[in-house]
């Protein structure tokens, strides 16, 4: 039986932006786990209630609900042990963390800067009042204010991505020869962006946008052939 | 046969504060091989010549010199599979390329603005005409200038700590539950500033401070014995 995962959807039902969301839907092609995914905005929150909390990704698994991606994705490595490994071992899921770490603290709250208008412009009509006041409230400012001059950040957020880029100019993936949830992790982000803004990021001789090419050729093209704006 | 260490020194030959060479004492300890090491300066670049470059950490082992500390790492590794693993297997290498990533080029930049001129202070007298004059080539201002008001810039830099702080709220080390190489690899930007610097990075409540402290603890106290300033 497939597992359910509730994916946030915009106006659309088929515009998939979450980048939580994004890293739960490479972890399950990884491990070669079927899914359907069942369109979700941001006031559904009483469809999540089996979960205690309200955001997603959440995935039903024969009847059993996981929520937070990290937790989903640990559930996965350990119910699926015998599919592909997403962490290769201890030491590999102990040190992903990091790259958490790093995606959640810098490269998220850089890239809000740039794209959250353009989600607020995709959301669904009935979430669009509740996304910009919570938004607005938590930054204290208007969603027009905070992404202003983004222009002007692009050379600090290209910057940023230092790390990415020195790891990937001496291996393709941050897993090594091949992707690992690592990878699924910092590319959940670019995912995000794709989905809902025409925005350019990336140089096009970046390492980083040579990698999120490789990264949307994965399972097919999944990413890739996923509504969104060609970057 | 001990493996010899060629290991930054100042003035005074019992000051270590390389961060790299850190990173190599600490993964020596951690794979229990014996090490004799050599105080090396800046200017004896002629010493080194085997490894056909001028940089520390160098190691020679039965005869064979190996420079640069990611390629010592993992030759010790390689070399002595049967000691206790530094990355805990393939995946677990691979991904802290991306801990190195960022410490070289997150973490490290932003010491140097506090810790630059400190430096300078310690380096023997032989190196402070070139130390002096190298880094003020490289940054394009005075050392004094450099690292001017370091103070304001305390909050950005702690800011800067997120990704590691939000792993150790949920771990003790960046190997998980034991430190491992990426553990080393940060670690030895907090040790370069501890050998040379009495100025105060960390607030005592932050978590990195507590790991900070783990570390220290390691090896019968290895990091913590060696001359420095109380963190």
């Amino acid at each position: 039986m497939a597992i359910t995962l509730y994916d946030l959807a915009g106006t659309e039902a088929d515009r998939r932006f979450s980048p939580f969301c994004w890293r739960i839907r490479m972890a399950l092609a990884h491990k070669e786990l079927p899914v359907d995914t069942i369109a979700w905005r941001f006031t559904e929150k009483e469809t999540l209630s089996p979960t205690g909390q309200g955001r997603v990704p959440v995935i039903v698994d024969t009847g059993r609900w996981v929520s937070d991606s990290w937790v989903i994705a640990n559930y996965l490595e350990d119910t699926y042990p015998e599919r592909p490994s997403l962490f290769g071992g201890s030491a590999g899921r102990a040190v992903t963390r990091f790259v958490q770490g790093w995606t959640d603290t810098m490269l998220h709250p850089g890239l809000l800067r740039f794209l959250v208008l353009d989600v607020w412009r995709h959301v669904h009509e009935k979430d669009k009042a509740y996304f910009r006041k919570s938004r607005e409230e938590r930054f204290g400012s208007t969603l027009e204010a905070f992404t202003a001059g983004r222009e002007d950040r692009l050379p600090a957020f290209r910057q940023s991505l230092q790390p990415l880029r020195s790891l990937l100019e001496a291996q393709p993936f941050l897993g090594g020869d091949k992707p690992l949830y690592a990878d699924y992790t910092v590319f959940g982000a670019f995912q995000w962006a794709r989905g809902i803004s025409a925005f350019k990021l990336l140089e096009p001789d970046d390492p980083v946008a040579a990698w999120r090419e490789r990264m949307l050729d994965l399972f097919g093209g999944l990413a890739r052939e996923s509504k969104g704006y060609p970057v």
